[in-house]
């Protein structure tokens, strides 16, 4: 299961709340494992989970009826469905359903309860939550929706969600991880496939095919492709264009996928020909900064005594004008999960987390350097979610 | 560019504002051709553009200081920047710096802002339009930032402008027909890669990665991905499962990337062997119920007349207990623009809209048939955007 359940039910006991709602895909996703596509794909489409706290009543998902064939299909954890909105699929008098049609057919029968928010209220009704306090989750909703909702529910008690749900997904379960390490290893694959293609005359498009396609083969799907040449690597968010591979060019990968619907943001550097001086020592240091994020995040640590950790070690290892506003952050189903590892959070990290520790440098005009890991927290310390550990990268003249 | 200027100086004049604000990432780009990373990729990121009125003052984009390189890389139309948050790059003191570094340079030497609310105020203010009324995109807005937004600018007259650009957006550009022509383009050619493998013992998932590995390497993105065999082809939202193809399965596809950020959403079927009798005479109902579209669709024909004239031809033509909620929609940087061809719609059609028609049909237990065919309104027709006319497609044994 992708829920953190107990942290759910700490974080709803604290809030002093009889539920909680998630709205946005990322959090609808997590809290039932249901992704309903047109949600993911626009911006816009309402799919809702009802969660009441323990013993207040049965989790309940909240579906556009054409998107019950998903719920039949991938079976989310949370069995009680409402739907709204009429939609047609015909049915033979003589037909044979195999399993997930049966349920499919099931879904249709249920009631149309016209729009997502009186669906939502009906479930909320059905659970004898109307006076209760619930945790809207607001990023997902559309504009309007939150103050419509308390609207229809006068007794209620509504308060914001969106932040208690990303707190909850920041203490990652088993499968989250299991996703988390397969993402990883997919970008780093897919790294590997982009310089194989990267020799003289080959364009950042051309390694960037390579690499999507890699990530493809794998199973996951492309988000993040930042792959930059020589100068260009200096832009933070380079996109891939037909500028050319160059002798001594920088290569600079900020990238990763997605696989089942997990994120992996990994960075690595390259090097065609044979490194400056300069560089090599930069990159030594950034790289010391990562390394040392091994040695001071464990549970208990301050996110922001892991920014000053990680900023000394890569200016006392060489590079000592060293300047960023976060060297990280957590990961999952969202690329930015809690906690951000920088000189302002309060962040405290915990067992389960998971992170992107990354030392970035960009200096215009000549090239960016980057090393980014994927790690998670455990009782003791850390594991690496990567099979590589950073090295600068060379390929062949 | 983009921007369908003349429609949207029409529509700001109708709606008598002084100017709008697009907020949410198709909007954004729309306006500007700037394309914001984070903002694409996650929910949450900020970024915007101020419009004025014809000769109330200068364009404006805001963006996160993080995303200015993308500003000094892609060039938006939208020359006048402001940004926002603090952000570190590096720079030599004797670096020589290449166009788009220079611009990148110029572009960190703008102020900071401090957020986008007040970067977004202060444009307005710069502007003098204090006191006009401005329609603000309310769809990319995080929650609380309209209100808090009309808090700022208290003389201001805010009001909600996400349906005005979706409006102004369902008219388009020259160059807005040359990315959707070859979005669709892609999306065939996708379609012929992914049947090239569909053979016996091929997997839903052999045929979805050959399909977008084919999207990546002509240069789009995966979105839409819907590919499905036999019984489930019958699942209007099928994701590729490792079921494998067999004797007489019908092949399901509606599918469609993303070709430098505008959509493609196209259905085809395929069979593999001889279809049946009840296959071949509804897939001609349903293929002449697209190719219906084609005759009556045209600049002043009501959408909700088109959603009969097809429904009526597919009801005609062998399937005589069609029914359908809707027979298709606008396509553009977004998969569901206006028009929507729905018994309901009070759209008409006009000359630059770029429709997706479409006549599912799905079968529980059976299969699924689906055409859609993307297609351009012109002065006195239609032109298809399709090298395929949307017949029986046949994978042989």
């Amino acid at each position: 299961m992708l829920t953190n359940v107990k942290r759910l039910h700490e974080l709803m006991a604290q809030a002093e709340l009889d539920a909680v709602v998630a709205t946005s895909p990322e959090n609808v996703t997590y809290m039932s494992g249901f992704w309903a596509m047109s949600q993911w794909v626009r911006r816009g489409p309402q799919a809702y989970i009802l969660w009441p706290a323990p013993s207040r009543g049965e989790s309940c998902l909240i579906a556009n009826s054409s998107a019950l064939d998903l719920v039949a299909d991938q079976k989310p954890w949370v069995q009680n469905v409402r739907r709204y909105e009429h939609f047609v699929v015909d049915r033979a008098p003589d037909a044979i359903l195999n399993d997930v049609d049966q349920r499919q057919a099931a879904l249709y029968e249920l009631p149309d309860d016209g729009d997502p928010l009186n669906a939502l209220c009906m479930a909320i009704h059905e659970n004898a939550l109307d006076r209760g306090r619930i945790a809207v989750d607001e990023r997902g909703l559309l504009p309007g929706y939150f103050d419509a909702l308390q609207g229809r529910l006068p007794a209620c008690t509504l308060v914001h969600g969106f932040e208690l749900l990303r707190r909850c997904r920041s203490l990652k379960t088993k499968e989250e991880i299991v996703r988390l390490r397969r993402a990883a290893e997919i970008a780093e694959h897919s790294i590997a496939a982009a310089l194989r293609v990267a020799r003289a005359g080959a364009s950042e498009i051309d390694l960037a095919r390579a690499f999507h396609e890699q990530t493809i083969r794998e199973g996951a799907f492309p988000v993040l492709g930042c792959i930059g040449f020589g100068s260009r690597s200096a832009m933070v968010n380079v996109q891939p264009s037909d500028r050319e591979l160059e002798s001594n060019d920088v290569i600079r990968f900020d990238v990763g996928g997605r696989y089942q619907h997990y994120r992996a943001d990994i960075a690595r550097i390259a090097v065609r020909g044979k490194p400056s001086k300069k560089l090599t020592t930069y990159y030594h240091a950034l790289h010391m900064g990562v390394r040392c994020a091994y040695d001071v995040v464990r549970p208990g640590a301050a996110a922001s005594d892991i920014f000053l950790a990680v900023v000394n070690a890569v200016r006392s290892n060489g590079l000592p004008h060293y300047q960023r506003t976060h060297v990280g952050h957590g990961i999952g189903i969202d690329g930015y999960d809690v906690p951000a590892l920088s000189p302002s959070s309060k962040d405290i990290i915990e067992e389960g987390m998971v992170l992107c520790v990354e030392t970035p440098y960009y200096e215009l005009g000549l090239w960016g350097l980057q090393v980014e890991d994927m790690l998670v927290v455990q009782r003791n310390g850390v594991e690496s979610l990567m099979s590589t550990d950073g090295c600068l990268l060379t390929v062949t003249e």
